[in-house]
């Protein structure tokens, strides 16, 4: 087996999870949140400013690397750790929700999806055989099942067929992974909003024996309390000695809503992605560096926080940085916002170990100024 | 006085000077190159890389810095060295290369010039008095007299005139200077490729007794030849016992050629101009890294070199982050192509030190295959 989990407490006052996942490249704390490495590098970030703001896993998208620089080519790289100098734990998606996400440029049939490259218009073909093969090559230390991310609205029909070819294509991706004792393959639990057809899906996917599971589906535009509806029936009927991981989220407060709801791991683009835009995340609610309001502030961009870029650097820097677009500013913001919620996951583990997590919740919410 | 520069030797084989040059926020070893932070940052690079390859000094722009994000700002933030978080030493030119190159949005009068900033076409006026007074707010340690540069080629009469309103402008720059104590205030010489010209401003200049001089006027299209020549009759006839910077001047050969000529301070964005276009500066030349011949080229930008770059990836995953449009591309190959020019100049001063710098020169350009 690549990982081992060990569930270490339940949250006495939650029923969220402290765990630990053993893997080729490490061993990961959970619950935690993955920082998002698109095309083998998170946007603005070295490996080594990954690693002093604790960041345990990265994900990488399999749908990019295949189209650049190539599967094969990171291969003789010597696979992607190597080739993007990151010697922790890497994630792999298999490049599903992203020709999912194509629309017109994508094809989807029973043997697969056939797609338009978004970046040059070619023609490409991936079924679950193909994507486990490019996810082998790339030789991230968890892999995931290729699968159909149904969308939000979407019928019970269309659902529920997607859900069963998910699970069709599960156990193909299944008995096409090459590389059982190095390569982690997590299976993908789909069903849309409907409850007895997540039930099935539970099922059908956990009958298939993986060593992780992932909820699909879910921050695909629904609002927020039906995703916790969702998962709140989800993840009792998930193993209990299996990670879970929730797929897409990034959040402060679905972070910790999905944690309460017994999530082990998350991903999204959130915190990198609005950092370039000039967006932080803080104690005190989000700061747009840009707004004229902080042009003479000389605070941090978050007083309560004690990383690089709040010990160093000023808001009033920080706009100028992104007024006059420089790449310092992406740097400083991307680098205080992965830091922020790395630090959010550390002081949630904290909370579970010490059986308050429901507590942590409200304070966390009263200083962000979320509603609970 | 604000510095003191201490000539430690010359090169028996070449001429060159061996110096350093104390200022309020610490020594510079000379011959030294200057990184540009044009909007009070190193593009790409925080304060700390900067350090770790070694920058002894760094340039800020003074008419950038006036338009965005005002002098007084940055005063109101604690000077420059604050607002950037960066404690070693700091050169700020006068804004007048700048607003000399606007061409039709500028009009030039004996008070000074009338221009339009580039950023939103307001309109402003800097005269000598101006740029001493914004210079002063940023408190750099070095700050430049505001002069006139002619183009190259210019007709004689231009550059006479130019030269001598240079020489009236040092010494209104000289009267308002404020901070005497704090801040060294250089003058400049012109005039142009004229060797009678260039007496004439040296000798000027020189009477107006400043603690160090740049020779300006130079770098600004004319052939490298012309410059070595103009250089030749330019340096013995200033002081030895100051500091004397070429401005605008950063590829590998004329940093050489001109240290021996005499000169111990230079700056030119090249380095990093050219890094976020993706081409570094190696010891065997150029690499333009978007080249199809390193799409599977494992080997490091510059197998001679030591950098945190050049040890960690290969040209294979720079090209990949080149084409992909990746912010770490530019991180990474800025990095590396100042750590080389500064590699350089601690090896020319090596070279000084040990009286061997025309050796030194011919084994340089035989491995980065320029010729002498």
């Amino acid at each position: 087996m690549a990982i081992k989990y060990e569930l270490i407490k339940e949250c006495k006052q939650s029923g969220a999870r402290l765990g630990k996942i053993t893997t080729p490249h490490g061993v990961i704390e959970t619950p935690i949140f993955m920082p998002v490495g698109t095309q083998a590098t998170v946007k603005a970030m070295t490996p080594e400013e990954l690693k002093d703001i604790n960041s345990q896993i990265i994900l990488s998208n399999t749908y990019h690397l295949y189209l650049r620089p190539g599967h094969k080519l990171v291969e003789k790289a010597g696979g992607l750790h190597k080739f993007m100098n990151w010697d922790r734990p890497i994630l792999t998606d298999s490049g599903g929700f992203q020709v999912f996400s194509l629309g017109d440029l994508r094809k989807i049939s029973e043997e697969g999806v056939e797609f338009r490259s978004h970046l040059d218009g070619s023609k490409h073909f991936i079924s679950p055989e193909k994507a486990i093969e490019i996810e082998n090559a790339l030789g991230a230390d968890i892999i995931m099942a290729f699968d159909e991310c149904a969308p939000y609205p979407a019928d019970r029909n269309y659902v529920k067929n997607s859900l069963e070819r998910t699970t069709r294509w599960a156990k193909r991706c299944k008995e096409a992974h090459k590389n059982v004792d190095t390569q982690a393959l997590f299976g993908i639990i789909q069903g849309g909003m409907y409850k007895d057809l997540r039930e099935q899906s539970i099922k059908e996917i956990i009958d298939l024996d993986f060593p992780g599971y992932a909820v699909g589906g879910l921050s695909v535009g629904e609002p927020k309390p039906l995703m916790y509806e969702v998962l709140e029936y989800t993840t009792p009927l998930m193993p209990k000695d299996k990670p879970r991981y929730l797929m897409g989220v990034g959040s402060p407060d679905c972070l910790i809503e999905g944690v309460i709801r017994g999530i082990d791991m998350f991903d999204c683009v959130l915190p990198t992605r609005i950092a370039r835009n000039g967006t932080a995340m803080t104690s005190l609610g989000k700061v747009v560096i840009k707004n004229a309001k902080y042009a003479e502030d000389f605070m941090p961009l978050d007083p309560n926080c004690d990383c690089y870029t709040c010990k160093n650097y000023s808001r009033a820097y920080l706009r100028h940085l992104f007024k006059a677009g420089e790449i310092l500013s992406a740097r400083l913001v991307t680098y205080h916002n992965l830091y922020f919620l790395l630090k959010l996951m550390e002081n949630i583990r904290n909370a579970i170990k010490e059986d308050r997590l429901l507590d942590f919740r409200k304070e966390f919410f009263e200083k962000y100024g979320y509603e609970l």
